[in-house]
């Protein structure tokens, strides 16, 4: 069965996005990313922004913290008394399944690789590069801040690898939750692509892969 | 710069030693795997058989009891005090460090990613598949035995996370870890030789790469 799915999971600054975008481009399927954070936004009413941090980031300290203390708000009244966090996955995990069942496209981030776990119609993409590539990437295209690139980078991996494993109960990186995992400092951005639009085509069956 | 060691990990049955002994031929460059085994066997003196097992799946626990139970040998006298293990895992990192300065060359297992990680010559892969796919090429291979064939994977599995985490200090498997992690199952492996034999000869370099 050929991949109509493709999920890419990513270091921050590794260029997982451009990856992504390219192979959508390459499909002509859709790319979802800050898309599916908007469309998550709409259902919920709460702020893009918030959404956009939460959505990826949050610790489960936070949303615990958060839990505890918040004030009341009009969406609250939906939440069935889960942590602002738990409502914003269960949101989230509602619109992945949805997007992949419209047809075939690219969703970069948000868990989608273990949303979609139990389809066969999936190719799951991890995209990685050494911290120091990473690092003069994101002063190149976000350029400096008040922290060093690499103290960004690692609290925002930090951060990726923990909601991961909160809410997959996985390790966020780990080769065997991917199909490919591609270092793009070596492999380039073109060639990951080319490589996802093969295998996506023209998945091995059965043991004659081997 | 080009790569020219390649180092292979892989999950039993997932045909990585098939992927590296493809590679080596495509690239006509010595393929070391149980022929490293020999060579460390003859260095240290002991039965090639034993070494085969010890050298990639002792568990530290096991070398700890033969350590405290062996008895005296022909080769102890050159241990200065090292287990079993700690001893061949010594003559391993100096045979594999030996090797990848003799010139291009393909190393299957025995933790030499790690063992040459200063060098910027190496190129790293871990290759994987799911474990119903691994258990019916397991079967196929190497015929029935008394365990089922999931149990025997999972055993060796555990038993090489187990010794990398001892000896590398690292997650096996993990993606950050390696260049390329493939599914064979799905990528097959000519289609991984290929891709390894590509970025081997063409990494990207630098910022272009992105």
């Amino acid at each position: 069965m050929s991949k109509q799915i493709i999920t890419i999971s990513r270091e921050f600054g590794s260029g997982g996005r451009s990856v992504g975008h390219r192979v959508a481009g390459l499909l002509n399927v859709p790319y979802y990313d800050k898309e599916l954070v908007k469309q998550v936004a709409v259902e919920t009413g709460f702020d893009e922004k918030f959404i956009e941090q939460e959505g990826e980031y949050a610790s489960p300290w936070q949303s615990l913290l958060s839990y505890a203390f918040a004030g009341g708000g009009g969406v609250r009244q939906h939440m069935n008394g889960l942590s602002t966090a738990d409502f914003l996955w269960v949101i989230q995990c509602r619109v992945i399944l949805d997007l992949a069942e419209k047809g075939p496209c690219v969703i970069v981030g948000r868990c989608a690789d273990y949303i979609l776990r139990e389809r066969e119609d999936v190719l799951n993409v991890f995209i990685h590069a050494p911290i120091s590539f990473r690092a003069d990437r994101v002063v190149r295209l976000y350029g400096e801040s008040d922290v060093t690139p690499e103290k960004r980078l690692e609290e925002k991996d930090k951060r990726r690898r923990a909601y991961y494993k909160h809410y997959a109960d996985r390790e966020w990186g780990m080769s065997q939750n991917y199909h490919l995992s591609l270092d793009s400092s070596l492999v380039g951005i073109e060639r990951c692509a080319q490589l996802i639009l093969d295998v996506a085509r023209n998945p091995e069956r059965g043991p004659s892969a081997l």
